[in-house]
């Protein structure tokens, strides 16, 4: 071979390496962590960042999943993602809960505590993380979005993005939230069947049933239980709101009448349900066994009021965490949402964004569709997004027709899981640490 | 023809004639009633009584269901189940509730109240009603083990058969009653899925969760919750069994433990848990709002509890209805249970078979089967068949691995409605009243 040649084939050597080790400098690693209540899609979307980032073997290295959420970054309990199998991330797609573990926990700001964000960057740095993945509610957002200013603030270049979930259904921009439709299925489901028990209980037994729900300080669950009709007069009955002031007087009479006409009443009641002091209905005047303010919910607080003022027999029930992690009864449209929200994240992160939240965007077609979007987390961050005037009916009680319009697209379709031994099967991960290389964090 | 051969044609017809009259007069309508709590499968039985009765066009007329059970014979309210379309009673199979109401309502001894009994007889008689099929629990079978003397102290031919129900699973002879299995599944599966809610937010958040079920005096509902676990220490860290006496103290310490060990506590609480004095926990020193004696159950009682003397953050839930009536989640070995129950409940009635119940009886191999054998109601009616010691651990929180191995099988098989619009889909009938020919019945 002529030196020429030999020459060339150097330099073309020596021009890969170059090129693949600022590939490795360039290439960084991603951290995705699950914050605020989980959902029964939640793991979903993990396991959609997971798969995502795959795709990208020259920008992203390995997912770094935090311990507890956004304390797994400070404290440094991350767990390598690259150690699980492929089944075992696809696994999780029919998981409920959070499977490396949520929190409660908002990062103070700048100016108070400028400490938190320094550590993140050391964390950041020494895991060599230039991806941030929060996947949360409102609070969760405000955390996603004073973490992607650290780019600016902090001077390390961090490409931040929240990604949507919560039962609850009020995050801002986003025409739904993963985990809702699943949530929303579960209590349509749960209370068409609860009312054909207590329809055909009536005659001698429970005239009243009352299921509680979730959703805070918005009615969108509350208001999916309208799905549950077939017909106008079908249960549920009705529906109190937390939008709407609850009117003591007017909610017995309502309850009353339906059980003076239709033999039985059944009942959906928001926990986020208020009087007109703006309090709770369980705070204002229930004691428990112990003198303390509140022993139970609204379900039992209503139970306990139609008995005394009304002498109905009625029977009550609160789903509290089973209705955000039946998995077993999840809506496949939920579904689909939640891994799309994980893929999108991954793809915005690649493209260099910051600061966004991939939000669904129904189109106005009269076909059920959507796409996704990016939006900015300023206009999302502890923004709470109630249910509007033109979703509840005159008298509070029930939701209207564009309500129902708006909500039944959300529960379309099954997910069942795969079942062993009777229920679902759940894998569990491996979980494997990450070698910690920081001295241990004293918040 | 010859006159001999007419002479002959004639006399067959009238032979004929004289058989079809007999058969006619020898046929007799049966009376169907479901009583007591319903379960997501009894209207699979249902389904089952009149399908199998269509099959004895000789000794079976048309099958009259009683509206709100027992009630719909004394007062006369039958429903016409011959003019449903054959896939309106098939659908029946996928239909919680019960189908053509239930009732609390116990007769009383012939001694005390003759005048029931000499009503049933009426309007037996005046429909012509031979076949008597109760579909009930404990209650129900002494209803039906009353109504099956009447032929011998009213002189009316009665065929009466019981047919077990009850998601309490405390009928004594048969090995499991229709109707648990599928609320031990959905036992099951729920409290496995709030488990891993509840996991993934422990470090931050709740430390205990308690599920109450149902279940009256017996324990086989909680003792269900245990088929949740993959491995030992698996949730439900604690289940409170009615066959165990609360100690408030032994309680609290193995709660604290818990979650000391394991970060997180869920427990599953029986309704029927007892303190020393035989009292109901919320019995003994709640007050709700208005200063009734009973505001909720044993979850929100448990939680207080909690809260006051460990001061650990915990959630509540309690399923109610919810557990009875999840056809969404039914077993498929239960809904198997509850159809094979019906086919003989017909089978033994036409058999002349009277005051016997079709009962389930298991095999003793190791792989599960089982059979359907007569049994006599006398040793039925009434009997509350509780937990055995040997199903329960020696601390008195836990069940025993014969429990798991007794309650497993049951839970075993999927058999999802359609769904129709994102829920279950739900057939009505058209229940169309039999034409009444007696004066009301005043009680």
């Amino acid at each position: 071979m002529p030196r020429i040649c030999i020459l060339i084939l150097v330099i073309i050597r020596y021009l890969n390496f170059i090129q693949s080790l600022s590939g490795e400098i360039m290439k960084k690693n991603a951290f995705y962590a699950q914050s605020g209540g989980v959902t029964s899609v939640i793991n979903a979307t993990a396991a959609s960042v997971i798969l995502e980032a795959k795709k990208y073997k020259t920008k992203i290295g390995k997912v770094y999943a935090g311990k507890n959420g956004i304390l797994g970054a400070l404290r440094e309990d991350l767990i390598d993602t690259s150690k699980e199998s492929i089944s075992a991330i696809n696994s999780l797609k029919s998981t409920p809960g959070g499977a490396f573990g949520s929190c409660r926990f908002k990062l103070k700001s700048f100016e108070e505590n400028k400490k938190e964000y320094t550590r993140l960057v050391e964390v950041f740095k020494a895991h060599n993380i230039g991806y941030f993945f929060y996947n949360g509610g409102n609070d969760s957002a405000d955390t996603a979005f004073k973490v992607s200013q650290i780019s600016k603030k902090l001077g390390y270049q961090i490409n931040c993005i929240a990604i949507p979930k919560t039962v609850d259904n009020d995050l801002a921009k986003t025409d739904c939230c993963p985990g809702f439709g699943s949530a929303a299925k579960y209590i349509a489901t749960s209370i068409m069947e609860a009312s054909l028990d207590v329809a055909s209980m009536s005659e001698t037994s429970t005239k009243v049933f009352i299921l509680e729900v979730m959703g805070r300080h918005a009615g969108w669950m509350a208001a999916s239980s309208a799905l549950a009709r077939n017909k106008k007069n079908d249960a549920p009955h009705i529906i109190l709101l937390p939008e709407i002031v609850f009117n003591q007087k007017k909610f017995l009479n309502k309850v009353g009448d339906i059980v003076k006409n239709n033999n039985y009443c059944v009942i959906v009641a928001s926990e986020g349900v208020k009087n007109s002091k703006g309090k709770f209905l369980t705070e204002s005047d229930t004691k428990d066994a112990f003198g303390h303010s509140q022993l139970g919910g609204v379900a039992p607080y209503l139970s306990a009021l139609i008995s005394k003022k009304l002498k109905l027999k009625n029977h009550w029930a609160v789903s509290d965490y089973l209705q955000r992690s039946a998995r077993h009864i999840s809506s496949k449209t939920d579904l689909l949402h939640a891994q799309a929200v994980g893929i999108y994240a991954v793809k915005y992160a690649v493209r260099g964004m910051n600061g966004v939240m991939p939000i669904i965007v129904r189109s106005k077609s009269k076909k059920y569709s959507w796409k996704i979007m990016p939006a900015s987390l300023s206009q999302i961050a502890n923004v709470e997004k109630k249910l509007p005037n033109s979703y509840i009916s005159k008298d509070g009680f029930n939701v209207t027709k564009k309500a129902i319009e708006y909500l039944q697209p959300l529960i379309q379709g099954e997910a069942f899981p795969k079942f062993k031994k009777g229920i679902p099967n759940v894998q569990k991960l491996k979980l494997i640490a990450v070698k910690k290389k920081l001295t241990d964090w004293n918040n």
